[in-house]
Protein backbone atom coordinates (compact mmCIF):
# COMPACT_ATOMS: atom_id res chain seq x y z
CA UNK A 1 0.00 0.00 0.00
CA UNK A 2 1.17 3.37 -1.14
CA UNK A 3 -0.17 6.51 -0.38
CA UNK A 4 0.16 9.71 -2.32
CA UNK A 5 0.26 11.37 0.79
CA UNK A 6 3.57 12.82 3.46
CA UNK A 7 1.59 11.53 6.53
CA UNK A 8 0.62 8.13 7.49
CA UNK A 9 0.11 6.84 10.41
CA UNK A 10 -1.00 3.25 12.38
CA UNK A 11 -3.55 3.80 14.84
CA UNK A 12 -6.07 2.12 16.64
CA UNK A 13 -9.49 2.91 16.96
CA UNK A 14 -9.94 4.24 20.91
CA UNK A 15 -14.24 5.63 20.46
CA UNK A 16 -16.85 6.60 17.93
CA UNK A 17 -19.21 8.85 18.22
CA UNK A 18 -21.91 8.48 15.37
CA UNK A 19 -24.10 11.74 14.12
CA UNK A 20 -26.69 11.92 11.79
CA UNK A 21 -24.17 12.72 8.48
CA UNK A 22 -20.80 12.62 9.88
CA UNK A 23 -19.13 10.93 12.58
CA UNK A 24 -16.38 11.74 15.00
CA UNK A 25 -13.86 8.60 15.24
CA UNK A 26 -10.51 9.02 17.80
CA UNK A 27 -7.68 6.96 17.43
CA UNK A 28 -4.61 5.97 19.64
CA UNK A 29 -1.60 6.79 17.74
CA UNK A 30 0.74 6.17 20.93
CA UNK A 31 1.87 8.27 22.54
CA UNK A 32 -0.85 10.74 21.45
CA UNK A 33 -4.26 10.53 20.19
CA UNK A 34 -5.83 11.63 16.43
CA UNK A 35 -9.19 12.29 15.72
CA UNK A 36 -10.80 12.26 11.91
CA UNK A 37 -14.52 13.60 10.90
CA UNK A 38 -16.16 10.87 8.37
CA UNK A 39 -19.19 10.29 6.93
CA UNK A 40 -21.44 7.86 9.00
CA UNK A 41 -22.08 5.99 5.80
CA UNK A 42 -18.53 5.58 5.15
CA UNK A 43 -17.99 4.63 8.81
CA UNK A 44 -20.81 1.94 8.79
CA UNK A 45 -19.25 0.70 5.57
CA UNK A 46 -15.98 0.57 6.88
CA UNK A 47 -17.39 -1.28 10.27
CA UNK A 48 -15.22 0.48 12.65
CA UNK A 49 -15.29 -0.57 16.13
CA UNK A 50 -13.38 -0.04 18.94
CA UNK A 51 -9.55 -1.90 18.56
CA UNK A 52 -9.52 -1.93 15.01
CA UNK A 53 -6.21 -1.10 13.49
CA UNK A 54 -6.42 1.36 10.40
CA UNK A 55 -3.95 3.67 8.48
CA UNK A 56 -4.24 7.92 9.14
CA UNK A 57 -3.55 9.62 5.96
CA UNK A 58 -2.93 13.30 5.65
CA UNK A 59 -1.70 15.14 2.72
CA UNK A 60 1.09 17.32 3.71
CA UNK A 61 -0.99 20.86 2.23
CA UNK A 62 -3.45 19.86 4.90
CA UNK A 63 -1.17 20.35 7.88
CA UNK A 64 -0.80 23.78 9.03
CA UNK A 65 2.09 25.33 11.07
CA UNK A 66 1.63 27.54 13.43
CA UNK A 67 4.43 29.64 15.30
CA UNK A 68 2.79 30.52 19.06
CA UNK B 1 -4.12 29.11 22.20
CA UNK B 2 -6.77 27.41 21.22
CA UNK B 3 -7.70 25.88 17.75
CA UNK B 4 -10.77 24.78 16.25
CA UNK B 5 -9.33 21.75 15.26
CA UNK B 6 -9.14 18.16 16.41
CA UNK B 7 -5.40 17.87 15.97
CA UNK B 8 -2.67 19.97 17.10
CA UNK B 9 0.67 18.44 17.80
CA UNK B 10 4.06 19.86 18.88
CA UNK B 11 6.77 19.13 16.19
CA UNK B 12 9.94 20.65 15.90
CA UNK B 13 11.55 21.55 12.19
CA UNK B 14 13.97 18.82 10.75
CA UNK B 15 13.89 19.74 7.18
CA UNK B 16 13.20 22.70 4.77
CA UNK B 17 13.03 22.16 1.19
CA UNK B 18 12.19 25.71 -0.68
CA UNK B 19 10.50 25.53 -4.03
CA UNK B 20 9.49 28.17 -6.08
CA UNK B 21 5.78 28.58 -4.71
CA UNK B 22 5.53 25.70 -2.64
CA UNK B 23 7.83 24.22 -0.15
CA UNK B 24 7.80 21.26 2.01
CA UNK B 25 8.97 21.08 5.90
CA UNK B 26 9.30 18.43 7.79
CA UNK B 27 8.73 18.02 11.66
CA UNK B 28 10.33 16.10 14.28
CA UNK B 29 6.79 14.87 16.58
CA UNK B 30 8.61 12.14 18.83
CA UNK B 31 8.46 9.34 17.94
CA UNK B 32 7.15 9.83 14.34
CA UNK B 33 7.80 12.42 12.02
CA UNK B 34 5.13 14.89 9.71
CA UNK B 35 5.50 16.59 6.72
CA UNK B 36 3.54 20.03 5.72
CA UNK B 37 3.30 21.88 2.16
CA UNK B 38 2.67 25.64 2.32
CA UNK B 39 3.60 28.69 0.27
CA UNK B 40 7.15 29.61 -0.38
CA UNK B 41 6.04 33.19 1.02
CA UNK B 42 3.92 31.72 4.16
CA UNK B 43 7.68 29.67 5.50
CA UNK B 44 9.79 32.72 4.88
CA UNK B 45 7.26 35.27 6.57
CA UNK B 46 7.15 32.54 9.41
CA UNK B 47 11.28 32.26 9.29
CA UNK B 48 11.19 28.77 10.25
CA UNK B 49 14.58 27.69 10.49
CA UNK B 50 15.70 24.32 11.45
CA UNK B 51 15.24 23.25 15.89
CA UNK B 52 12.18 25.84 15.39
CA UNK B 53 9.17 24.80 17.65
CA UNK B 54 5.60 24.74 16.46
CA UNK B 55 2.38 23.48 16.11
CA UNK B 56 0.96 21.68 13.61
CA UNK B 57 -2.47 21.45 13.48
CA UNK B 58 -4.99 19.53 11.18
CA UNK B 59 -8.74 19.81 10.87
CA UNK B 60 -10.31 16.23 11.52
CA UNK B 61 -12.27 16.30 8.07
CA UNK B 62 -8.73 16.21 6.65
CA UNK B 63 -7.79 13.08 8.26
CA UNK B 64 -8.77 10.02 6.43
CA UNK B 65 -8.96 6.47 7.78
CA UNK B 66 -7.78 3.61 5.85
CA UNK B 67 -8.51 -0.36 6.32
CA UNK B 68 -6.04 -2.48 5.42
CA UNK C 1 1.70 34.23 16.03
CA UNK C 2 2.48 33.56 12.61
CA UNK C 3 0.78 31.17 10.73
CA UNK C 4 2.06 29.05 7.70
CA UNK C 5 -0.95 30.29 5.88
CA UNK C 6 -1.50 33.40 2.89
CA UNK C 7 -5.14 34.29 4.40
CA UNK C 8 -5.76 35.03 8.22
CA UNK C 9 -8.96 37.87 9.07
CA UNK C 10 -9.77 38.74 12.78
CA UNK C 11 -13.61 38.14 12.91
CA UNK C 12 -16.40 38.07 15.47
CA UNK C 13 -18.41 35.41 15.96
CA UNK C 14 -21.80 36.87 15.15
CA UNK C 15 -23.84 33.12 15.45
CA UNK C 16 -23.48 29.69 16.56
CA UNK C 17 -25.54 26.88 15.50
CA UNK C 18 -24.91 23.89 17.69
CA UNK C 19 -25.38 20.43 15.95
CA UNK C 20 -24.40 16.71 16.87
CA UNK C 21 -21.14 16.58 15.60
CA UNK C 22 -19.84 19.42 13.84
CA UNK C 23 -21.04 22.97 14.08
CA UNK C 24 -21.41 25.93 12.02
CA UNK C 25 -19.90 29.43 13.18
CA UNK C 26 -20.47 32.87 11.20
CA UNK C 27 -18.01 35.68 11.61
CA UNK C 28 -18.14 39.15 11.41
CA UNK C 29 -15.21 40.36 9.30
CA UNK C 30 -15.70 44.27 8.42
CA UNK C 31 -17.49 44.60 5.87
CA UNK C 32 -18.47 41.00 5.22
CA UNK C 33 -19.09 38.01 6.96
CA UNK C 34 -17.49 34.21 6.79
CA UNK C 35 -18.75 31.41 7.98
CA UNK C 36 -16.80 28.09 9.63
CA UNK C 37 -17.71 24.60 10.39
CA UNK C 38 -15.75 22.76 12.80
CA UNK C 39 -16.50 19.71 15.50
CA UNK C 40 -18.68 20.50 18.31
CA UNK C 41 -16.38 19.12 20.45
CA UNK C 42 -13.68 21.92 19.11
CA UNK C 43 -16.23 24.63 19.89
CA UNK C 44 -16.74 23.69 23.56
CA UNK C 45 -13.18 23.60 23.85
CA UNK C 46 -12.69 26.99 22.41
CA UNK C 47 -15.78 28.05 24.66
CA UNK C 48 -16.78 29.89 21.47
CA UNK C 49 -19.53 32.50 22.40
CA UNK C 50 -21.15 35.79 20.59
CA UNK C 51 -19.01 38.52 20.08
CA UNK C 52 -15.17 36.75 21.06
CA UNK C 53 -12.81 38.06 18.85
CA UNK C 54 -11.38 35.25 16.78
CA UNK C 55 -8.61 34.61 13.86
CA UNK C 56 -9.58 32.86 11.00
CA UNK C 57 -7.10 30.94 8.76
CA UNK C 58 -7.68 29.79 5.42
CA UNK C 59 -4.54 27.64 3.36
CA UNK C 60 -4.22 28.88 0.08
CA UNK C 61 -4.73 26.18 -1.40
CA UNK C 62 -8.10 25.81 -0.18
CA UNK C 63 -9.31 28.91 -1.75
CA UNK C 64 -11.00 28.50 -5.42
CA UNK C 65 -10.81 31.10 -7.69
CA UNK C 66 -14.20 31.27 -9.96
CA UNK C 67 -14.35 33.59 -13.20
CA UNK C 68 -17.96 33.81 -13.96
CA UNK D 1 -24.43 31.17 -10.08
CA UNK D 2 -24.68 28.96 -6.86
CA UNK D 3 -21.90 27.49 -4.63
CA UNK D 4 -22.05 24.60 -2.37
CA UNK D 5 -20.08 26.78 -0.09
CA UNK D 6 -20.92 29.12 2.65
CA UNK D 7 -17.98 31.20 1.31
CA UNK D 8 -17.93 33.92 -1.60
CA UNK D 9 -16.94 36.80 -2.01
CA UNK D 10 -15.79 38.68 -5.05
CA UNK D 11 -12.05 39.78 -5.72
CA UNK D 12 -9.75 41.34 -8.52
CA UNK D 13 -6.41 39.47 -9.56
CA UNK D 14 -3.41 42.05 -8.04
CA UNK D 15 -0.52 39.85 -8.37
CA UNK D 16 0.28 36.70 -10.62
CA UNK D 17 3.51 34.44 -9.47
CA UNK D 18 3.63 31.75 -12.06
CA UNK D 19 5.48 28.23 -10.76
CA UNK D 20 6.27 25.09 -12.31
CA UNK D 21 3.64 23.08 -11.11
CA UNK D 22 1.61 25.50 -8.87
CA UNK D 23 1.01 29.35 -8.87
CA UNK D 24 -0.19 31.80 -6.30
CA UNK D 25 -2.36 34.34 -7.52
CA UNK D 26 -3.29 37.18 -4.71
CA UNK D 27 -6.72 39.53 -4.66
CA UNK D 28 -7.83 42.90 -3.70
CA UNK D 29 -11.32 41.97 -1.55
CA UNK D 30 -11.47 45.29 -0.25
CA UNK D 31 -10.44 46.03 2.89
CA UNK D 32 -8.58 43.26 2.75
CA UNK D 33 -6.14 40.41 0.71
CA UNK D 34 -7.16 37.02 -0.36
CA UNK D 35 -4.46 34.59 -1.62
CA UNK D 36 -5.13 31.43 -3.71
CA UNK D 37 -2.72 28.46 -4.66
CA UNK D 38 -3.50 26.69 -8.02
CA UNK D 39 -2.07 24.54 -10.45
CA UNK D 40 -0.19 26.92 -13.06
CA UNK D 41 -2.12 24.76 -15.69
CA UNK D 42 -5.47 26.05 -14.34
CA UNK D 43 -4.06 29.47 -13.84
CA UNK D 44 -3.32 28.96 -17.72
CA UNK D 45 -6.76 27.84 -18.56
CA UNK D 46 -8.33 30.50 -16.62
CA UNK D 47 -6.29 33.28 -18.35
CA UNK D 48 -6.02 34.91 -15.15
CA UNK D 49 -4.51 38.55 -15.42
CA UNK D 50 -4.67 41.43 -13.26
CA UNK D 51 -7.53 43.26 -12.77
CA UNK D 52 -9.86 40.27 -13.53
CA UNK D 53 -13.05 39.89 -11.20
CA UNK D 54 -13.65 36.58 -10.05
CA UNK D 55 -15.19 35.05 -7.07
CA UNK D 56 -13.50 33.21 -4.16
CA UNK D 57 -15.04 30.42 -3.00
CA UNK D 58 -13.57 28.50 0.02
CA UNK D 59 -16.01 25.73 2.20
CA UNK D 60 -16.51 26.61 5.50
CA UNK D 61 -14.70 23.01 6.36
CA UNK D 62 -11.50 24.81 5.46
CA UNK D 63 -11.71 27.61 7.41
CA UNK D 64 -10.30 27.60 10.94
CA UNK D 65 -10.52 29.78 14.03
CA UNK D 66 -8.26 30.48 16.26
CA UNK D 67 -8.46 32.35 19.44
CA UNK D 68 -5.57 33.71 20.29
CA UNK E 1 -17.21 29.37 -16.42
CA UNK E 2 -13.87 28.67 -15.49
CA UNK E 3 -13.08 27.15 -12.40
CA UNK E 4 -9.29 26.90 -10.91
CA UNK E 5 -9.42 23.70 -10.29
CA UNK E 6 -8.57 20.57 -12.42
CA UNK E 7 -11.31 18.65 -11.53
CA UNK E 8 -14.90 19.45 -12.80
CA UNK E 9 -17.68 17.27 -14.23
CA UNK E 10 -20.84 17.39 -14.27
CA UNK E 11 -23.32 15.40 -12.53
CA UNK E 12 -27.55 15.18 -11.44
CA UNK E 13 -28.36 14.91 -8.24
CA UNK E 14 -29.68 11.30 -7.33
CA UNK E 15 -30.44 12.04 -3.63
CA UNK E 16 -30.20 14.33 -0.43
CA UNK E 17 -29.78 13.27 3.19
CA UNK E 18 -30.11 15.99 5.44
CA UNK E 19 -28.83 16.89 8.76
CA UNK E 20 -28.81 19.24 11.63
CA UNK E 21 -25.49 20.71 10.18
CA UNK E 22 -24.07 18.75 7.00
CA UNK E 23 -26.23 17.53 4.33
CA UNK E 24 -24.94 14.47 2.39
CA UNK E 25 -25.81 14.84 -1.77
CA UNK E 26 -25.12 11.54 -3.85
CA UNK E 27 -24.56 12.49 -7.68
CA UNK E 28 -25.13 10.18 -10.74
CA UNK E 29 -21.86 10.74 -13.11
CA UNK E 30 -22.49 8.43 -15.70
CA UNK E 31 -21.02 5.80 -15.53
CA UNK E 32 -20.09 5.87 -11.57
CA UNK E 33 -21.04 8.03 -8.42
CA UNK E 34 -19.80 10.99 -6.46
CA UNK E 35 -20.98 12.03 -3.05
CA UNK E 36 -20.43 15.49 -1.90
CA UNK E 37 -20.87 17.08 1.79
CA UNK E 38 -21.69 20.72 2.45
CA UNK E 39 -24.06 22.69 5.33
CA UNK E 40 -27.42 22.11 5.01
CA UNK E 41 -27.95 25.61 4.51
CA UNK E 42 -25.63 25.86 1.56
CA UNK E 43 -27.76 22.90 0.34
CA UNK E 44 -31.16 24.64 1.26
CA UNK E 45 -29.49 27.90 -0.26
CA UNK E 46 -28.80 26.18 -3.96
CA UNK E 47 -32.01 24.31 -3.74
CA UNK E 48 -30.75 21.56 -4.63
CA UNK E 49 -33.26 18.81 -5.74
CA UNK E 50 -33.24 15.26 -7.46
CA UNK E 51 -32.89 15.47 -11.14
CA UNK E 52 -30.47 18.79 -10.70
CA UNK E 53 -27.91 19.22 -12.83
CA UNK E 54 -24.87 20.59 -11.46
CA UNK E 55 -20.98 20.83 -12.01
CA UNK E 56 -19.06 18.99 -9.19
CA UNK E 57 -15.35 20.43 -8.81
CA UNK E 58 -12.46 19.43 -6.47
CA UNK E 59 -9.21 20.75 -6.34
CA UNK E 60 -6.36 18.16 -7.47
CA UNK E 61 -4.67 18.44 -3.78
CA UNK E 62 -7.64 17.12 -2.72
CA UNK E 63 -7.31 13.70 -4.88
CA UNK E 64 -5.56 11.03 -3.33
CA UNK E 65 -3.35 8.41 -5.59
CA UNK E 66 -2.64 5.03 -3.94
CA UNK E 67 -1.29 1.96 -5.16
CA UNK E 68 -2.49 -0.98 -3.63
CA UNK F 1 -9.19 -1.91 1.52
CA UNK F 2 -11.79 0.55 2.90
CA UNK F 3 -11.56 4.11 2.85
CA UNK F 4 -13.15 6.72 5.05
CA UNK F 5 -14.24 8.32 1.91
CA UNK F 6 -17.50 8.52 -0.52
CA UNK F 7 -15.20 8.64 -3.45
CA UNK F 8 -13.13 6.08 -4.61
CA UNK F 9 -12.50 4.96 -8.16
CA UNK F 10 -9.64 3.95 -10.37
CA UNK F 11 -7.47 5.24 -12.97
CA UNK F 12 -4.63 4.77 -15.07
CA UNK F 13 -1.76 7.23 -15.27
CA UNK F 14 -1.72 9.04 -18.39
CA UNK F 15 0.90 11.53 -17.46
CA UNK F 16 3.20 12.67 -15.33
CA UNK F 17 4.84 16.40 -14.87
CA UNK F 18 7.18 16.48 -12.16
CA UNK F 19 8.27 20.09 -10.09
CA UNK F 20 10.12 21.31 -7.68
CA UNK F 21 8.02 20.27 -4.81
CA UNK F 22 5.08 19.63 -6.16
CA UNK F 23 3.86 17.19 -8.84
CA UNK F 24 0.68 17.02 -11.20
CA UNK F 25 -0.35 13.50 -12.32
CA UNK F 26 -3.34 12.69 -14.57
CA UNK F 27 -5.54 9.61 -14.52
CA UNK F 28 -7.75 8.09 -17.00
CA UNK F 29 -11.03 7.25 -15.46
CA UNK F 30 -13.19 6.11 -18.57
CA UNK F 31 -14.64 8.01 -19.87
CA UNK F 32 -13.45 11.11 -18.12
CA UNK F 33 -10.13 12.15 -16.83
CA UNK F 34 -8.64 13.03 -12.83
CA UNK F 35 -5.90 15.32 -11.94
CA UNK F 36 -4.39 14.86 -8.62
CA UNK F 37 -1.47 17.16 -6.93
CA UNK F 38 1.13 15.49 -4.79
CA UNK F 39 4.51 16.07 -3.58
CA UNK F 40 6.95 15.19 -5.76
CA UNK F 41 8.75 12.84 -2.93
CA UNK F 42 5.22 11.06 -2.71
CA UNK F 43 5.20 10.18 -6.05
CA UNK F 44 8.81 9.01 -6.27
CA UNK F 45 8.04 7.07 -2.97
CA UNK F 46 5.22 5.40 -5.11
CA UNK F 47 6.98 5.41 -8.08
CA UNK F 48 4.09 6.05 -10.24
CA UNK F 49 4.40 5.66 -14.07
CA UNK F 50 2.36 5.78 -17.10
CA UNK F 51 0.45 2.67 -17.40
CA UNK F 52 -0.23 2.09 -13.68
CA UNK F 53 -3.67 1.48 -11.91
CA UNK F 54 -4.19 3.43 -8.73
CA UNK F 55 -7.48 4.55 -6.73
CA UNK F 56 -8.51 7.96 -6.40
CA UNK F 57 -9.83 8.93 -2.84
CA UNK F 58 -11.56 12.07 -2.41
CA UNK F 59 -13.51 12.40 1.09
CA UNK F 60 -17.10 14.00 0.32
CA UNK F 61 -16.41 17.48 2.02
CA UNK F 62 -13.95 18.52 -0.53
CA UNK F 63 -16.36 18.11 -3.40
CA UNK F 64 -17.89 21.22 -4.48
CA UNK F 65 -21.61 21.44 -6.35
CA UNK F 66 -22.13 24.39 -8.30
CA UNK F 67 -25.62 25.07 -9.91
CA UNK F 68 -25.02 27.41 -13.10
Amino acid sequence: MKYGARNAVRGEVKSVKKGDIMSLVKFDVAPCEMASVLTTESLDEMDLKIGDKVSLVVKAVNVLPVKE
